[in-house]
């Protein structure tokens, strides 16, 4: 089993009160960095953080670190739009940091990101991978690309992401996507059908990577787990609009599951997906860094929910991967 | 356990009859490049080659690709100037693609790239690593940095370097050699002290790497197998200018060990090495791939005395390794 991490950054999560995946803005930039090292070495070895939320919620790296401590899997990150250095290995598909979705043209390498990760899937050898992000903000640039498709119209924009904090910032988004949308010129639904459109005008280089590289995976029979939450839901509905029919697999958590602001459910009808949640237990873990999950932070990222089902499905008990993650955050270095 | 493989290019390999790591100098270019995409994914995906020396000899990435599907180790790719695109995840150090060894300043990168290895080395959390090459021409500007360093004067220059070639271009080398150290403005020795001169003068990129990397591991009690041949002994001879006195680890094949051009014994003594060789009893293997390594070609490359050995202290026996590079061979695509 491979598991493919799309990394890189928007401008946009420097908004005020759109992210909390990082201690702070400064901070923020280098999370994707940070992140990919950890998965890869099980800490940050070249960025100078550890990525915590404003209240010192350990990021979800953590747990996807702690299950490939337990159960193997390969690994390859793809640097899609990094903006600080990370000594992670990274495969190269030409994406740049995206700027604010409320620029006119915010992802100007979309289509060419976008069609190299295509050929990067199509080549993987892999009979299976499973597929998942590090990008704060990312739920802001999922939520425009939603609206530049036209998709949960009817259930209004907004209701189809879920946030790295406990109160999603709805409001603020859908303000912050109506301001791209204005900017760049389209009306909601306009990039109906041209997810390459979609995700230069609104979305972000995370997006479009993951969207290309499944799709170039599912054009050659590697099946693809969306390991994620809305964002990677987002990626399924990109994949409709590139005419892929087939039903899609997405894995996520129960803290995305039971966030109020979205229903899962009816994504996972509307986008015709399989949904496997699974529910870490950290209600059972009974230590400080789990406190924030439960509190409704951070929820998902770094294909946190694809790695515990990973993990159920080799049999290992939620209690060894808590453990783990709680070695793994005892062992971290004081970058502070 | 790791296994850190520094990949790149110097137009040295382009001289001819230097190297076989390629069918011809136009697909050399994409060998490291290759190698590394054979041992992360088990064959190349983005490169368009499949690297066989001109008689048809598939590289020693196979066997180390084929250990690691039995013997289970994490694997980290250094770009060390690769001149041709790779699918593989590579971590970035600053390296950029070597010149001509016979030019004045043949590897203007290679201080920086030397010391953002070295923090590289420093950062990694692993007890032990083993560390290999790939760079076509490698044992030509290895000889280069040996006569820049002064190492081997008694025995004469290219007593120190072995070849991808059964019969070593020595004569050939040497005029290289010379040329380089005259463009320099060297005389041999001349760099005794200062490894980083003697590989911006008369290196590759990649020594330049995998001496950083080792030596920011051997400051931080991070143990490091020099997992290759001459190449790798050079990079021993330059942690010893570098001020390194430890007892050195290095992990060849019997090819290496048996090359007449090459006095192995002579060569650990004079730099404090423990040699581990390791036979992956090709002679037994009765297949046409073996044949080139039995008659002297390619020998060691892409840590395959390295993999060995781990296979060797895993306790798997050689007829499986062998039978893994055959079943690894048979399904490599054909992309002649």
């Amino acid at each position: 089993m491979r598991v493919v991490l799309a990394v890189g950054t928007t401008k946009t999560a420097a908004i005020d009160g759109i992210s909390a995946a990082g201690a702070d803005p400064d901070a923020m930039v280098h999370t994707p960095s940070a992140d990919a090292e950890i998965v890869s070495y099980g800490e940050p070895i070249r960025a100078p953080v550890v990525p915590v939320s404003p209240t010192g919620t350990p990021t979800p790296a953590l747990v996807t670190r702690a299950v490939r401590d337990l159960v193997e899997f390969d690994l390859t990150v793809v640097d899609a739009g990094l903006a600080e250095p990370t000594g992670a290995p990274t495969v190269t598909v030409g994406a740049r940091p995206g700027d604010d979705v409320r620029e006119e043209d915010p992802v100007a390498t979309a289509h060419g990101a976008f069609e190299a990760a295509r050929q990067f899937g199509r080549a993987l050898p892999d009979d299976a991978i499973f597929l998942g992000e590090s990008i704060p903000g990312g739920t802001t640039t999922a939520l425009g690309v939603q609206a530049a498709l036209g998709e949960r119209e009817g259930s209004g924009a907004g209701a189809g992401v879920s946030s790295s904090l406990p109160e999603n910032p709805v409001e603020r988004k859908r303000e912050v996507v109506a301001e791209g949308l204005a900017a760049s010129g389209l009306d909601e639904g306009a990039a109906a059908g041209e997810p390459k459109v979609a995700l230069r005008r609104m979305g972000d280089p995370v997006l479009a990577v993951a969207a290309g590289t499944a799709l170039g995976c599912l054009e050659t029979d590697t099946a693809v787990t969306l390991a994620g939450g809305t964002q990677l839901a987002t990626v399924a509905a990109l994949l409709r609009h590139a005419g892929v029919e087939q039903r899609l697999e997405l894995a996520t958590t129960s803290f995305v599951a039971a966030d109020p602001s979205v229903d899962l459910d009816a994504v996972a009808d509307s986008l015709d997906l399989s949904v496997t949640v699974t529910d870490p237990g950290f209600d059972e873990g009974d230590h400080p860094a789990f406190d924030g999950y439960l509190a409704g932070e951070a929820k998902e990222g770094v294909a946190m929910g694809g790695a515990l089902a990973l993990a159920r499905a080799a049999g290992v008990p939620m209690a060894d991967v808590r453990d783990r993650v709680l070695a793994r955050y005892r062992a971290l270095p004081d970058l502070s």
